[in-house]
């Protein structure tokens, strides 16, 4: 039991964030990317039929559903939240119960007599259904520091009950540091050896991420949060920088894989369409940047100089600002699959990273259109053959008969093609005009689809004349490549990534 | 000597971070700011001429000048950087030298013994020329580790040399806070009582708040940090953060006025172009929003069930969010501000919390979206009118002219009116003929810019022909207000938001 075991609520908490908004798709993904990672238990809840329907369509051990106990006026067979988690068939739940007297009475209008009953009824009865039940304790701190005793009577009531880890909640996130780790020793001393004693840490003092770990070190080996710190209000305690300080800098095996940290991070905020913050810890694209000057000096002479672990260790980098060291490593080692005996001092490396950075000022991302990084480096190098020329697109769209046509006109050898198509949006026809077009001289292309077309507005301050970029995913059944297109303009950035992404199929893949 | 001296480096440090420039107006501004919030030191530094006039422009008793100690083959009397910071004419200069030999030798080139010279003469010239002198012993923590005699000797030598405070900084931030806390108790013991220790944390391992509130625990009366928490990498202490805490939570009189904390945080972030975090402790958008039903309903019952200060406090105030998890509550707290007698369980906050969940469900999002919410509830409330009827619009765009244009019908009344504009893309082109039409009508609207457009594609695996939601943030220069549209076609999405956010003006607004 020593190992700790870690809980991710991105899914539950994290959606309670503002503009946060997952489908059922984005659930499914950042389940799999977790999973991946290594995280214990996922954990969502069961609240609406959205909610509800995740639990049919995933299925695994690390699956946690999540409700409140039940309500005060019924008994636990026909309360609605309770059976709505046992259908989730989780072989994990938790479940969540005030450890402040004064809650229960105001929010809940029950004595605390009656919650303690409540906490034990709805506890017992998930256990005798042969669930593990995890039992969050709700404002257990402000319980704790106001009636030391009730807020651990709470604890043992959920233990006696049948929940083998009881979750210390900082719910406000209100609590000090020092004031956590002495409650938790206090609970870990109180409670049998055998139960688990969690942590579950809001940001609201900007002091989430030190109160899980001052919680470990009191003793327990349970740590919730998201993450990417999403959550209500604040947000919870980032469990990506959690897990990096426990296992690098605390030397607690977390059974994650470290090396994926930064990758795992920029999915997710991708699905949540947030922008992941540059300063972020470990993650960021900036947590091991160097500016122009001492810095930089000093890290080259001695990579310790600035950086407190190496960014290799958590799947990062570090960038030198303002200065052309920065990425040659990176680009080189991409390079060798077009070109074996390149390295970072080759010319072609110079060459293809200055025109990488020409491109990112202009707001172009190369770290996951692979697909565009292969035909750029191919560009440069001499070695692309363009399949098809544009001689030129027309897109129409009216109201109110909603009416979206593109025709797009392309020529192969000396051949011009045309093809006219409608559309659920100009994007679309767009995208159909150009296969058709495209097919009947390459059927190869037939088999290619699209399987992600995200667009993100780059500058706020302009508004509907911002620079927007698109990032097109396409499949061939097999391989997989994404493709970026930048513009003031949404259809003429699509366009770009759009025609990429057959241009990189018919330019012989990733190969040289 | 027991109060708690905080020195802001916004100017400095912060101005290190990548994407941070300040221009000397900026510099001026953000100096008033910290000074009228009650800042009793604010740093920068005088390495370059630009560096060197804001001494000029600006003269303050808060004021402190920064620099390196001397170069090492250079003597105090000829070394410019130390004279840049006596000719700054500051009453205070902070100089900073290092606590971890292995660097002395490594980067600076010396040995331990030739470095403390080196700050030992440093400090006593500028003592001599009569400044009141901080030192900043840099790496002290990572130098503590390896050798705490050592680093003990360099805090022994700056006092001895005349600083009256010597400030432990965490440089590369990777200390976690029970080490800070063992090391600043040592150095405070091991220092003269007159001598003022000082705490300088990073945001490495996401702890830089924790880690000075530590320091403090343990004896320290001296913060750095910058307001915002901007700085190298991932970033200084948040000082905005740390007073907050120091003084709602530990009760530490800071002499700041924290009703001013809200304002001040987002007044400097706007000068400094960056997008305050929503999720910023204390001063955040969201710091005290609540988005979960039960939450929001707990909140209205009692403000301290999900907030763990009053936001009045710090200026801040709180928020409900509206969304398919939140409840009647939100909705009737909300619907107030349009007809006062609605409650929770009256008949209309039911329809209008069903159609918000119907809506969710094809997409919309209303926690950002208030200005749609509103619209929504006029409209079902039967107290909207609508100001002009869409006739019809096309959109034409061409390559390779790259022409994109709009031409757009509305009905005001009986008179039909038409506006044809070209842009910058489809839909730049659609806001523009949308306002040359609507002006003529409402020349009121001409004061409405669009300040936000934000596209995100709901579901990625249809790719182009995926929905899409578009969330549109306008302002009149007073208030600002976000609408929102779905649909298949970016263009149509775009156009539900922007005819929305010119209705909710025309409509008045938020009020009924």
């Amino acid at each position: 039991m020593s190992k700790i075991e870690f809980l991710d609520t991105t899914l539950r908490d994290g959606a309670q964030a503002v503009g946060i908004n997952f489908s059922q798709c984005d659930r499914a993904s950042i389940f799999k990317l977790l999973d991946g990672f290594g995280i214990s238990l996922i954990e969502s809840g069961v609240a609406n039929p959205k909610d509800r329907e995740f639990f049919k369509a995933v299925s695994s051990e690390r699956l946690v559903a999540f409700s409140a106990t039940r309500h005060r006026d019924k008994n636990v067979q026909n309360d609605e939240a309770l059976n709505d988690v046992l259908d989730a068939n989780t072989s994990t739940v938790c479940v969540f119960g005030k450890a402040d007297g004064r809650q229960a009475k105001r929010v809940l209008g029950v004595s605390t007599d009656e919650n303690l009953n409540i906490i034990a009824d709805s506890v017992r009865y998930l256990r005798s259904n042969g669930r593990r039940v995890i039992f969050d304790a709700e404002h257990f701190f402000d319980g704790y520091l106001y009636d030391a005793a009730y807020a651990l009577k709470v604890l043992e009531v959920a233990v006696q009950a049948g929940a083998d880890t009881v979750v210390l909640c900082d719910t406000n996130g209100g609590t000090m540091p020092w004031q956590i780790y002495d409650a938790v020793k206090e609970a870990v001393a109180f409670l049998p050896k055998d139960i688990r004693v969690g942590i579950h840490a809001h940001d609201d003092c900007g002091m989430a991420v030190a109160c899980s770990l001052m919680a470990v070190q009191a003793g327990a080996t349970h740590v919730q949060g998201t993450f990417l710190g999403f959550g209500e209000r604040c947000g919870n305690a980032s469990l990506c920088t959690v897990i990096a300080n426990l296992q690098l800098k605390m030397h607690v095996d977390c059974g994650c894989d470290l090396k994926k940290l930064t990758s795992t991070a920029h999915s997710i905020a991708e699905i949540a369409n947030i922008g992941l913050q540059s300063s972020m810890p470990y993650v960021g694209a900036f947590a091991f940047a160097h500016k122009a000057g001492m810095h930089v000096d000093a890290v080259l002479k001695d990579e310790h100089s600035f950086e407190h672990i190496s960014p290799a260790s958590v799947g990062n980098e570090h960038r030198l600002i303002l200065s052309e060291v920065s990425g040659r490593s990176a680009v080189s080692y991409k390079l060798q699959e077009l070109i074996p005996d390149v390295d970072r001092l080759s010319p072609q490396t110079k060459q293809i990273l200055d025109k990488i950075k020409q491109l990112e000022k202009d707001g172009f991302q190369f770290d996951t259109a692979d697909g565009s990084f292969s035909l750029l480096a191919k560009r440069l190098l001499g070695t692309y053959t363009p399949s098809f020329e544009l001689v030129g697109y027309d897109i129409k769209e009216s109201q109110p008969d909603g009416i979206s046509a593109a025709e797009v006109s392309i020529k192969v050898g000396d051949t011009v093609t045309s093809a006219k198509r409608n559309g659920n949006g100009p994007v679309n026809a767009l995208d159909a005009a150009l296969r058709d077009a495209l097919t009947r001289c390459y059927p190869q292309i037939a088999s290619i689809t699209l399987s992600d077309y995200k667009v993100r507005v780059l500058d706020f301050a302009s508004a509907t004349g911002a620079m927007v970029r698109v990032l097109i995913t396409s499949t061939d059944g097999k391989d997989s490549w994404t493709t970026v297109g930048v513009s003031t303009d949404v259809i003429e950035a699509s366009w770009i990534a759009l025609k990429d992404s057959f241009e990189y199929k018919l330019n012989g893949g990733g190969r040289a």
